[in-house]
């Protein structure tokens, strides 16, 4: 599974992998692929660096990729407690009633409370940022809008490709102006921030606009008759987030989050704002009902939801309340049915590659 | 561009196209694949008789298909004037308040008032069954739910096989208990009535349910790229229905509606119950827009919707109202930008193929 793209960075398997858990995104390099770490949960930049020195000793110079959130427009001297101050007393109250309806208990003293917005402030994202240009990255992705100009060519002069996410062909144009060197094609189906065009449509509509720049397929892809129809589609790679979450090294194992996973169908997703205010699929839950519910105040714009909602999202998992218990996916999680490690997952993927190639050669007449 | 399936009917590419008009379906039968005429039109059984000896004539034994809608629910007795009287006042006047804004003038005295509901009903169905078993019909499809048992038992002891359109892995499955032959995988990005899973996601998922029955992808399917991928992704060929509409042979150019299908974006539709009640991926105009408004009433459920906007649909499709002017149609509408024959867009889209297929061939390091 090479196209001109993965022989470029090193890797075996035209296969990038989206994965917040540092065991992951090593296991998917070792694997032949290139393990992408989602930085947006490190606000320390102490644990980035440990993290990343953990990723170089377990890689050994094979290629990895981090994916920051960097918005473009900056918000100078904006504060926590400034967005905090945003934020309507009606909405503290949903949370409240919520959780207290489906008898959320609060976090242990001295607990963490999770994911907090400054993960997805500029200034945080450049501290990891200067982390990550001490250590060999492949590649550096940015999941929100193409980074700022001086961040590009900062990457650029220490070498490190700079992909970007995008939902429309709009978009893919918009990052090749500001000088992105891949685009990721993220369809409808994809689990995360996503737009409303399918990966079928989108993939080959953003390979037509940034053309010759290299397009990864996103959304839709989790097995290799899924990848090679990406690349049939005229993409140089697939780029995969979902299907790590129920493997053996993301973790979870036992828990009611992998259960609920395993369990649920690809019609069990939903595209809603209660995440992060910006529609992304994930997991259709009693909190994303509350939520899309006309009769509710509905989700806050980005940042102000991410915000409103992260520590009742860290009681939710801390206590795994099921019925409350998400996390974003995408539709491929129909397929999701049993835990396994990254390496048997590529493995498969692999196969599947392959069987598909076999039909797609067999039926133009050879070999069959 | 063959597959098991397409070479038992006898064609020579795995191309389902599927129309409601007699010189697209015969065009494409013509050049390889197997037109499916829609029949949802024809309530008097003496012009389909025409329009399939016409069929027979163009074709000369080449495949060719019908498409009915026959509701499995039966409504005994149940007539046009019975249905019309459960339309509430508000809906109506909803309907002459939007023409009204829009300036949208009668039909001249004397012209038909286009679709009526009398072509959804199981009775209307069933003349048309009566007229297609007379002519070599290579294909029956059922466009909503399975057809009755009665009905399919006919069509076996005829030897035509039947297709049924899918949106979910539980449609398919209650197809093949139904006996039904071929089941079309018909995913979110397609145009006409759609479920929310996409192509990518619902083909495999299809596959595996009804598996051995062949299976046929719609939905994000325009190119021969996308074909590709329809089968890399298991699927034995693709249906294919928007795009037709902008050929020469549907006879619609030089039309408001043909300008405005050429124009549009792969984001300008919609997926809105404004049509028939059922969800349907079309155009997205002021019309759907009115429609979709939760300050106005908002769709009836089918029948009901269907009846009540088709005189409305006739005057604004007779007058070429622009803004309101629309049809189904799915995401692939942004890459049909040329009024092109149906022979040309079945050669674009074997050369297509053709391409993926080595693109892969390559991939996996054959003559590449």
């Amino acid at each position: 599974m090479q196209t001109e793209l993965s022989s470029r960075l090193g890797a075996e398997h035209a296969l990038f992998g989206f994965t917040p858990f540092p065991a992951v995104a090593a296991a998917i390099t070792r694997a032949g692929g290139v393990g992408v770490l989602g930085a947006v949960r490190y606000t320390d930049p102490g644990a980035l660096r440990r993290d990343l020195e953990w990723l170089d000793a377990q890689t050994g110079g094979l290629p990895y990729g981090l994916d920051v959130v960097m918005p473009v427009e900056r918000a100078e001297g904006v504060t926590e407690a400034d967005v905090e101050a945003m934020i309507p007393e009606e909405h503290r109250r949903f949370v409240r009633d919520t959780l207290a309806k489906h008898g959320v208990p609060e976090l242990p003293a001295g607990e963490d409370g999770g994911w907090r917005i400054t993960g997805w402030l500029e200034s945080v994202a450049r501290t990891q940022l200067d982390v990550a240009f001490d250590h060999p990255v492949a590649l550096l992705a940015s999941a929100l809008g193409p980074p700022p100009a001086d961040v590009v060519a900062r990457s650029h002069a220490q070498g490190v490709p700079v992909a970007a996410l995008a939902g429309t062909a709009r978009h893919a144009r918009r990052h090749r102006e500001a000088g992105i060197d891949i685009v990721v094609a993220q369809g409808y189906e994809a689990g995360g921030h996503t737009g409303e065009i399918a990966t079928m449509v989108l993939t080959p509509e953003v390979v037509r606009a940034v053309d010759p720049l290299p397009v990864l397929a996103a959304g839709g892809i989790g097995s290799g008759e899924q990848l090679a129809a990406a690349l049939a589609l005229g993409a140089q790679g697939g780029w995969l987030g979902s299907v790590w979450l129920t493997t053996r090294e993301a973790g979870l194992h036992a828990r009611a989050l992998t259960r609920k996973l395993l369990a649920a169908g690809s019609g069990d997703t939903v595209r809603s704002r209660a995440l992060t205010g910006k529609p992304a699929r994930q997991l259709r839950t009693a909190w994303t009902d509350a939520w899309d519910d006309a009769e509710g105040p509905g989700p806050l714009p980005m940042p102000l939801q991410g915000l409103l909602v992260a520590e009742a999202n860290a009681r939710i998992q801390r206590w795994e309340v099921e019925p409350l218990l998400g996390t974003p996916v995408g539709q491929i999680v129909g397929s999701m049915n049993s835990e396994r490690s990254v390496q048997s997952v590529v493995d498969e993927l692999t196969r599947g590659f392959e069987r598909a190639v076999t039909r797609l050669r067999r039926l133009t007449g050879e070999g069959g």
